[in-house]
């Protein structure tokens, strides 16, 4: 089970600070969709060359141009790209097909999807290598978790692998162990925690 | 009848290059998805400056943070900014509110949405200035065309106003026209054409 940890706030410069404090405990750093707006591709280069031994995922939320803004973002250092639920099939499929090329990997976000359990089954015989569950940042404040999301994707998947995000912290890593899942995703519990080295670790070992 | 130039594949210089050559035809200068997720929002605040008189559209398709990375792209330099249809309610009325918080505009793209007509009357009660219909660049190549959906569109909305993208060409024009829009979004068929300024001058005319 790996942690992937969510930069989405902070500067390069913090995060580059950040990830060097949490580095031994963590698996995958995601450059989150509001830095990538801001920063463009830069921070992934830079996380990938500071950090190889990290895998570093792209979250560029793709939903159109599927091949073209994939390899993008696999050739600027991305180990893994993301891509909606929601776009077309053909974009899905040339993202996955860009990844193959690229011996890369791809993390297909559930988010707004309404029917997740037919639209994985479909995006799992496409080859997507994780299905991400997500509840949004939008609609956390009504109390949604992606627990229940996660044990339907779990059901659903044959081929890929289920990954998990949305709001996960420390008190609700217990259940999403306990469910099961390859990747989780943390991203304010650990970057606005006071010590984040240590809460990093903390997540880490419920997941061992 | 606004002329939306989109700006996708281009280095900044070339861009700049591009809109000093079109911008007696053009009204609102696009910085394309795969230029944000390459450049950040760099191309957006240069454009703006670069051209103050044309408004500068972001294209984010925003798919959750929706106030969060609305207002990043204003405070950018952004005058419009989008947001996906298929994204949730709570996150489209971010962007809208952020929208009207920072004297701007959004464009809702309704690319991969299913139900077009009952999800723009919804969309239109939200408040969006803008609602796009937009054949994905991913489906072009089936001989899709937004014709059809901005027929559905324009009979959906009551409130915004409409608009349309996805390989919009000089051969296309007169039906859009005759049809009735308020954005028409034009990207390779003037950055790719061998006299980019004449061919905007072509479309620009036909729009009046």
């Amino acid at each position: 089970m790996k942690l992937q940890l969510a930069l989405d706030t902070q500067s390069l410069e913090e995060s580059l600070a950040l990830v060097a404090k949490v580095q031994d405990c963590v698996d995958i750093i995601e450059i989150g969709t509001p830095f990538i707006l801001k920063e463009g591709n830069r921070p992934v280069t830079a996380m990938k060359k500071a950090f190889p031994q990290l895998l570093v995922l792209a979250d560029t939320k793709i939903m159109d141009g599927g091949a073209f803004e994939a390899s993008a973002a696999f050739a600027a250092g991305a180990d893994l790209v993301t891509v909606c639920a929601v776009a077309y099939d053909a974009t899905i499929l040339g993202v996955i097909e860009a990844a193959k090329k690229a011996g890369k990997q791809v993390l297909v976000d559930m988010i707004a999807t309404k029917d997740i359990v037919n639209r994985a089954k479909e995006i799992d015989a496409m080859g997507a290598d994780y299905l991400c569950c997500h509840t949004a940042f939008d609609i956390q404040s009504t109390g949604a978790s992606p627990l229940a999301e996660l044990k339907l994707l779990n059901k659903a998947i044959k081929n890929g692998k289920s990954a998990v995000a949305g709001g996960v912290k420390l008190a609700t890593i217990d259940e999403i162990v306990e469910e099961g899942t390859q990747i989780v995703v943390v991203g304010g519990a650990i970057a606005n925690a006071p010590d984040p080295a240590a809460m990093a670790r903390a997540i880490k070992e419920r997941m061992r």
